[in-house]
Formats: structure tokens, sequence, C-alpha cells
């Protein structure tokens, strides 16, 4: 009889949820929308409902556990929500604990960038790796880290919060409270509030005419058909990553830098101008780290937080060895 | 027979002996100024010099063992220096080989800022933690991280060159060639420079007055004499590092923050003007992690590069465990 987890990936916007086999392949998938407004309570049966149906899908395989990523920053520890921005009343909530209640099965908690980076370095794009930085660029822009062949976790289990690094003084204000903070300047989020405001600004532009919403499917759309302004937008905002990351390459000194998250759907014209950033200013002894696409997509924190599981249960042949700190 | 470990701490200004031991305590010590455009030869020689001559002096104790703690970035893995911009010749120079060769001891090599912060951890301010992050704030930036109990090293055992990441879009220039680095704005150097451009600028300041000169002691002198301008340009130096200290803590999340470095001779002033900027900024999860002063003072690196022959030799009775990866 094979074992399975039941990956959960629980989001401002969307509750998923996967059954994983041991090779993080995806058996079955549920979700919806996050109920991000009602309280933990109505969230909290929101996980039980779909991980309980995937796990009546689950037939013959014994179920070793429930791992769940959460939005941040949270003490995976003690497994206490001190506050989480996204969702209502999360505040000073015991979220490990009423999980586990819910649950005949172990429950494991990470924030979301470090279980998205386990899932790419355990079976993604980071696989057989000592070092890297999992970069997620989509509403937010959050990481995680493996350095020298472990999860980077700090104090707290709070470590990897990347995009509340500060990138200018006095800049953008963040969705965090602070300014200048990476994330209100690299993020989808700030992408697509950039090319609202120029495409409105800018009369010889494909962005916006006719009424048009501008988002971030629209600037690459009109960028292949070549809009100046578009391309533009695209090449500052690979230029803001590139500066970003070069700061992560001489903070951790990864081998790889994996990027994941909505924009990543566009990694491939976005990346010559990461790199070419890199190559151009990185210290000499940093030039050479690739920055490549998450291999995951967007199930990188789906399949890590059911690694998780696999982990606390001890069930690990397929994986690289973790240590819960 | 106790047992003593020689660290030397190589900088671009001065090469610094000591003879340690297994508490962290030195019992001897030698320097001289660093010939920083001779070349390999001359500075291993100096080295050679200043360690035979504490060998001659360790007496009966029995020697472990030599640790060299060198400005970065090294590859300590392979221990060879691709650039050290501070020393002239040390160009792909295998610098640990080299060493050896001298030596009948082992020879540990460790980045600047690794070793200081092993130091902390070991012997000073950081004791007993699990996570912290030492910041040298002098000529320039650097750092070193103990997370999860161990020595972050990363690729290459280069990680931690937290002076490089970059908080000015298209900012001032940074020794390392890139623009608007922590350390291009918040080092020791980038204070005074300040200072002097805005002493020159100002009609109402004691600093500069009389021709006499600018640098980071007299700005400190002026401020408690009450100097307007002298007290504001540290005000902005506390803000820079706590804006910088705000993106360490949101990265690594440790329990402290460690400042050494020259310009920690003035911590007590610094220090209100840094931890009020974290209270303000960072997120409700990482504002009460305190910033602390070295407690090695200038000797970080000297006692940290000691204790990394201690636990190469496998003596660390007294020691947290390292890892060595």
């Amino acid at each position: 009889m094979h074992e399975i987890a039941i990956g959960i990936d629980l989001g401002g916007t969307q509750v998923r949820a996967a059954l994983v086999n041991e090779r993080g392949e995806v058996l079955a998938r549920a979700e919806e929308r996050t109920d991000a407004m009602a309280g933990p309570e109505r969230v909290l049966a929101q996980i039980k409902m779909l991980a309980d149906g995937l796990i009546a899908a689950a037939g013959q395989a014994s179920v070793v556990g429930i791992g769940v990523s959460t939005p941040g920053p949270i003490d995976t520890f003690s497994g206490i929500a001190r506050d989480i921005p996204t969702l209502a009343g999360f505040v000073d909530f015991p979220l490990k604990k009423e999980l586990q209640k819910r649950f005949a099965y172990p429950v494991s908690l990470e924030n979301d960038g470090i279980a998205a980076a386990i899932g790419e370095w355990q079976f993604g794009a980071g696989q057989g790796l000592e070092n890297l930085v999992y970069a997620t660029v989509s509403t937010g822009l959050g990481g995680g880290v493996i350095a020298d062949g472990r999860v980077l976790r700090g104090r707290k289990g709070m470590a990897g919060h990347i995009g509340h690094m500060s990138v200018m003084p006095d800049g953008a204000l963040c969705p965090c409270g602070n300014r200048g903070c990476f994330e209100a300047y690299a993020s989808g989020t700030a992408f697509t509030q950039r090319a609202r405001e120029r495409a409105f600004a800018c009369t010889e532009t494909l962005l916006g005419a006719e009424g048009a919403p501008v988002d971030s499917r629209s600037v690459f759309s009109a960028a292949r058909r070549g809009d100046i302004l578009a391309n533009r937008l695209i090449d500052e905002e690979a230029e803001l990553l590139g500066r970003g990351f070069t700061s992560l390459l001489h903070i951790f000194s990864p081998q790889v830098i994996v990027m994941g998250g909505g924009l990543s759907h566009e990694f491939e014209r976005l990346h010559p101008g990461i790199q070419g950033y890199i190559a151009r200013w990185a210290m000499p002894a940093f030039k050479d780290v690739p920055v490549v696409h998450a291999a995951l997509g967007q199930n990188s924190g789906l399949i890590g937080a059911a690694a998780l599981a696999f982990l606390a249960a001890g069930t690990q042949d397929h994986m690289q060895p973790i240590s819960i700190t």
C-alpha cells in the first residue's frame, strides 16, 4: 500500500489542496475561493472540507499527514498566527492547534515562501542542490531559502521574507506598512499598477486602448505585438527583479535562484533582463549564478506542504534529508 | 597542558594576530600595517612572521591550529581567492594552500564577516543563541550569519555579504563596482564622506571649523557639544542602519543583530535611532528584535578565526557545536 500526503496551500485568494505521492506527483486536487473575510472558523472549515474530500478519494493509499502552507509571517514553532494581513481574524490565533483538532492525521505548518522553496528543492528546479533561494513574484513577493543543505528557518521559523527588504528609502507604500520594500516595486501588483499609471499618461501605446483593462497579461501581450511602452515596462520589471535578486545572491550565496509566482508565467521574456542585470552588477564571484523558472509552477507550495507531511512522518525515502529544527 | 589557537585577522589596513585559548580569551597579540600593495608573497610573509612570534610566545601550551579571517568574497571551500579588492595581486590565488605550505599546523580560512559572526556567537554577544546576524560597520560594511544553530555558508562559503544589498536604485557608487549598496550609504566611510560634504556646505556647525579634519570621531564629538548638523548626520546614519537591519530581520529572522566595526564605538549614541526605526517599520513579528553591541569589539574576527582553528582540531569543549560543511 503506497503512502500519500495532503498538501494544503492556504492563500488570501484560494485555498488549494492536493493528494501528493512520495515522488511529489499530484494525484488529485481541489480548490475553492478563500472566504478571507469570514474569520478563522470558516477558513478552517474550508480546509477541512477540501482535505476530507481528497482523503476519501485516496482509496487504498495510506495518508501519512497533512502539510499546510500559510501566508506569513507566522511562528511555525508555536503554530500561532500573530496577524495574517490577507486573512481577517487570524490575530494571535493558534492555527496549528486548531488544525490538529480537526484531523486525525498529524498536521505540519509552514510559511508559504518556505513551503514553496521546499517543494522546488525536493521535487522541482532545485533538486540535488545545497543552496537555493526561491522567490515568488505574484500578488506579493515572498520566498524561502535552502542553505547548506537545510531549510533556513530562523527565529520562530520566520526567515525568508525577501519581499520586505528595503530597496528605496521612503519609497512606495508596501502592504506590510513600510515604504520602499522590494515587494512594493517588483511584485506583480506593483508591475500592474505601474503599467496602468504609465498607460494612462501615454498616448502611443496599445495598453488600455478603448478602455481595455491593463493587467500583467495585457502588458506582455502588447509587448509581443511590438508596443514600446509595454516592452519598456517589462524591461524595467526585469531590472527591478535583477537588482533584488543580486542582493539575495550577495546575502545568501545560493547556487540558483528559482523564480515562481504569477509573473513567472512570462519567465522567458523576463529572464534575459534579470540575468543581464546580475551579469553586469553582481560582484564577480556571483555573476554566473543562474535564475531559473520554478519547475512546479503554481504547485511549489502545495507540493512543498505535502513534502513536509512526509518528513514529519519520517517517510522520506525519495527525498533529500530535511532537518526540522 | 592547555591548548591554544592562533587567530589571524587579515585586513586591508592591518594584519592582526592573537594567541587565543579555548574560552576565547586573547593571551597575546601582535599586529602590523598590511603591505596591501606588495602582493601575496609579502602579505603571507607578514602573517608568517606574526604567527611565528606568537607561537614562540605560547610556551608550554599546545597550538592546535591557525585560523585566518580574510577579506572576501573568497571561496573558502576551495581556498582560492578570486579577487580581493583591498589586497593587490590576490587574483585567482590559492590562499589556503599557500598558507598551509608555510605552517606545520592546520590552517582554516574564513570570510571576515563570517569569522566575526562566529567569534560573537561563540564568545561574545551571541552566546547560546541559534540565530544571529553580525554586521560590521567600518571602512566597509560586512557581516555573517548564524542560522538555526549553524554557520550560514552558502555556495563557496560566500554568504553574508550584507553590505551589498541594494538600498537605492542607481545610487552612490560602491567599492564593489555596483551602485546603491547598503555599504555605499551606511559604512563608516560613507558616513564620513557625507559629513564632509554637509559640513562644507554649512556655516553653522563646529564640523571642519578652522580647517579641522572631519572624521567620524569629530562628528560624534561635535554632536556631544550640541552641534545640530553633527546630530542630524548621526540620526541619519542610525536611520540608514535601521533600515538595512530591518531588511536583515525580515530576511534572516535572527534573535539579535550584533553590531561591530569602527562605528560601533559610538553604539550608545546610534542605538536608539536604529532600534527606533525597527520598532516603527519592521513587520509586527520582528519589531522586538534587539540590536546589540559586539562584545568582543575589534577582536570578533580575530577570536572567531581562532575558534575556527579549535573547531578544525575537534577541540570544542567550551564551544557550541559548529558544523563545517
